[in-house]
C-alpha cells in the first residue's frame, strides 16, 4: 500500500541510530513477554500453566495480526477522514523500499506497546476463560487499545493536542490495560472454589517460573531506582504482616513499583 | 596469525556504529541456543530432557571452535589457494590490536550462523542418536556448513559471483540445515516404540518449556509479520483437524513461518 | 541533590551513541541475574530452589538499593573528602535533567557490576543461610564491593594512579567475589550431611534449569572463545575422569573460563 510510506513520514523523523535503538528495544519489550508468560503461568494452578502460556502467545498472533490490520490505521493513520477521535488510513501497513526499515522498525515497536496491553488483560481472566472465548477477545482488544493510545501518541489525538505527554506508557498501557483488566475481573467474577479457605492466596502452582518470569521483566525496564524501592517496601511488609516472606508479595511489589514510574 | 588482519578487511567495510550492532545482534542470536534448547528438551520425552539439552550445548563448544579453527577460513578465507569452491586461509583466527573490534564482532555474528546452523540438526536426531556420536558430528558439520555458506557469502564463492543474494540465511542456514536435518532424520529413521501406538504424535514432556523456547526464537527474530500470519494459520488449522488447540501444532506454525520469511 | 551532576562529568564523557549501548550492555548484565538464578537453583536440592532464586532478588533490591544510596559515592564519589582508599560525595545519587539519561546510564551499569558481586557469593553460601541472615549480608557486601572497586575504576583509587586496568571486571568483580564466596563457604562449613554418602556432588534438583541458567550467562557475554575452550576441556575431562559426561563438570569448565578471560 504505497501512502503506508507518506502516513510513516508524519511521525517524527527517525534516523538510522534511531532504528538501531528502536530494534534493540523492541526486542527487549518481545522478552516481556516470555517473562509475563513465566510469571502467570507460574502463579496459576499446575493444570492451567500450559492454558495461560498459549495466552500469551496467541496475545501476540490475534494481537500483532489485527494491530497490523487495522490497530496502527486507528493509532496512527493520518487519512482523509482522520479526526481528534480515531486515525483512518495505513491499514495492512506497507511501505516503499527506501522507508522500508524505519517504517518497520517504528511498526515494531507500536506492535509490542499493543500487545502488552493486551497481555496484562489475560492476568486478571487467568483460568477462567476458555482458550476460544480468549481468542475473540485478543482480535478486539486491539480496538479498545488502540483508540485511546492514538489519542495520546497519534498526530490527531486530542489528548495530545491539549499537551498531554506519556513517554512509557503510563496512560496509553498501564492505565488502559488496568481498566480493562480490573473490568474483565469483575465480569468474570472470582474463579471457582477461591474462597473454600478462607482468603489465603492459593499456592502458586510452579514459584520458580513465576519468579523467572519476573526476572525478565525486570531485566527489560530499566527504570531500576523505583523497583528497589518496591522491592524493599514488599520484602519489609510481607515479614511484618505474616513474619515470613512471600514469593508472590515480593513480586508483586517490584513490578508495582516498575508499573508506577512510567 | 598476521595475515587474519587483512582477510577481514576484505569484507565490507565496518564502522564501530556497525560493530555495536552486530555485537547486540550476535548476542541476540546467541539468545536462540537458549530457545532452541528449551523447545527441543521441552518436546522430547522427560528422560531424554538433559540430553539433548546438552546436545544444543555441544553445538556451540565444539561448533564454535572448530569455526575458529578453520570453518571462518573455508568459508571467508583469502588465501592463495582460495577458489570459487573454498576459501583458504584465516585459520585460527586472530588480529592485529587496531582492527580486534570490528574483525571478531564479524567473527562472533558468523560463528553463532554456523552453531545455529548445526542446532537444526539436532532437533532432527533428538533422541535417537548416543551423545558422544553427536559429539562426532557436531565437530564436522562445521565444514557442511562452511563450505555451502561460503559459496553464498564469501568475495570467492562462486553462487556470489552468480549474483546471489541471502541476507538472512534462508539458503545458507535455513535450506543447508533443512538438508542436513533430513538427511539425519532419513538415517537414523523414527524413534523406538514411536508408532507403537499409531500416528498420533508422542506426547511433549513439557509443554512449558518449549513454549517458552519458542517464544525466546521469536524474540530473537523481527520479521514479525510473517510469524503472525504462521501463527494464525496454525490456530485455525489445528483446531479444525483435531477440534482443539495443539501446542505443537501451533508453535510449529510460528517457527516455519518464520523460517520462511528469511 | 544537584551536586550529582558534577560528580558524573568527571567521569570519561559519554556521547549519546555510548549510553545507547551501555544501556543495551545493562540489560544484557541483568539478564545475568536470570542466569545465575537459574544455574544455582537448579544446582541445588529441590526443597531450596525457591530460597536461592529469591536471594538472587534481595541481591537486585537491597544490593541495588544501597548501591544508590552509598555505593555509589564510595567507588565514584569525588566530593573534598575523597582520599585514595574511598570516595566520598554523590550519595543517593541524583542528577540534573540535562545530564540525566549519561548519569543514569553510567549509574546502572556499574549497579549491575556491584549486583553482580554479590551474586557470586550467594552461590557460595547456597542451603546454608537464613533468607533474614542473607538480606543482612546484602545490605553490607556493598561496601565490601565499593571500596576496592574504587581502588580499580574511580579517579581517586590507588591502583588507578598505579596505573592498574581491569576492563572486564578481572579483579573488580571476580577476584573480590570469589574472595568473598571463599570466605563466607569457609565460615559457613560445608552443608549438612554433604558428605554422609562420600565425596561425590549431591544430584542436581533441577538440570534443566541449570544448564538454561548457564546458557543465559553464556549468551551474556562475548568472550566467546574461551569459553569453547574451557567447554572442550570440560568435556573431555569429565568423560577420561568418569567415563560419561557430568552435566556439572561441563557447565562449570565453560563458567570457568568465562570467568578466566576477563
Amino acid at each position: 500500500m504505497a501512502n503506508g510510506t507518506t502516513k510513516i513520514s508524519t511521525l517524527d523523523p527517525v534516523n538510522s541510530d534511531d532504528a538501531t535503538w528502536i530494534l534493540t528495544a523492541s526486542f527487549v519489550i518481545f522478552t516481556m513477554q516470555t517473562g509475563f508468560g513465566l510469571l502467570e503461568s507460574g502463579a496459576v494452578t499446575k493444570k492451567n500453566e500450559v492454558n495461560i502460556m498459549m495466552k500469551n502467545a496467541v496475545d501476540i498472533i490475534l494481537g500483532g495480526l489485527t494491530y497490523w490490520m487495522y490497530g496502527y490505521g486507528l493509532q496512527y493513520g493520518t487519512g482523509p477522514w482522520t479526526n481528534s477521535f480515531c486515525g483512518v488510513g495505513s491499514f495492512f501497513l506497507d511501505a516503499e523500499p527506501e522507508d522500508m526499515g524505519i517504517a518497520f522498525a517504528t511498526f515494531i515497536f507500536h506492535l509490542s506497546f499493543a500487545t502488552t496491553a493486551t497481555t496484562i488483560v489475560s492476568g486478571a481472566m487467568a483460568e477462567r476463560t476458555s482458550f476460544n472465548a480468549y481468542c475473540v477477545f485478543s482480535l478486539f482488544n486491539t480496538v479498545t487499545y488502540c483508540i485511546p493510545a492514538g489519542w495520546l501518541w497519534g498526530s490527531h489525538g486530542f489528548l495530545k493536542k491539549m499537551g498531554a505527554i506519556d513517554f512509557a506508557g503510563s496512560a496509553g498501557v498501564h492505565l488502559l490495560g488496568g481498566v480493562s483488566a480490573l473490568t474483565s475481573a469483575i465480569m468474570l467474577k472470582p474463579r471457582l472454589r477461591r474462597y473454600d479457605n478462607g482468603l489465603d492466596p492459593l499456592p502458586m502452582g510452579n514459584p520458580i517460573n513465576a519468579i523467572v518470569g519476573a526476572f525478565t521483566l525486570w531485566a527489560a525496564v530499566t527504570t531500576i531506582n523505583a523497583s528497589l524501592a518496591g522491592g524493599f517496601v514488599g520484602l519489609i511488609s510481607t515479614y511484618v504482616k505474616n513474619r515470613k516472606f512471600l514469593v508472590g508479595d515480593i513480586i508483586n511489589s517490584i513490578l508495582g513499583a516498575l508499573v508506577g514510574v512510567t
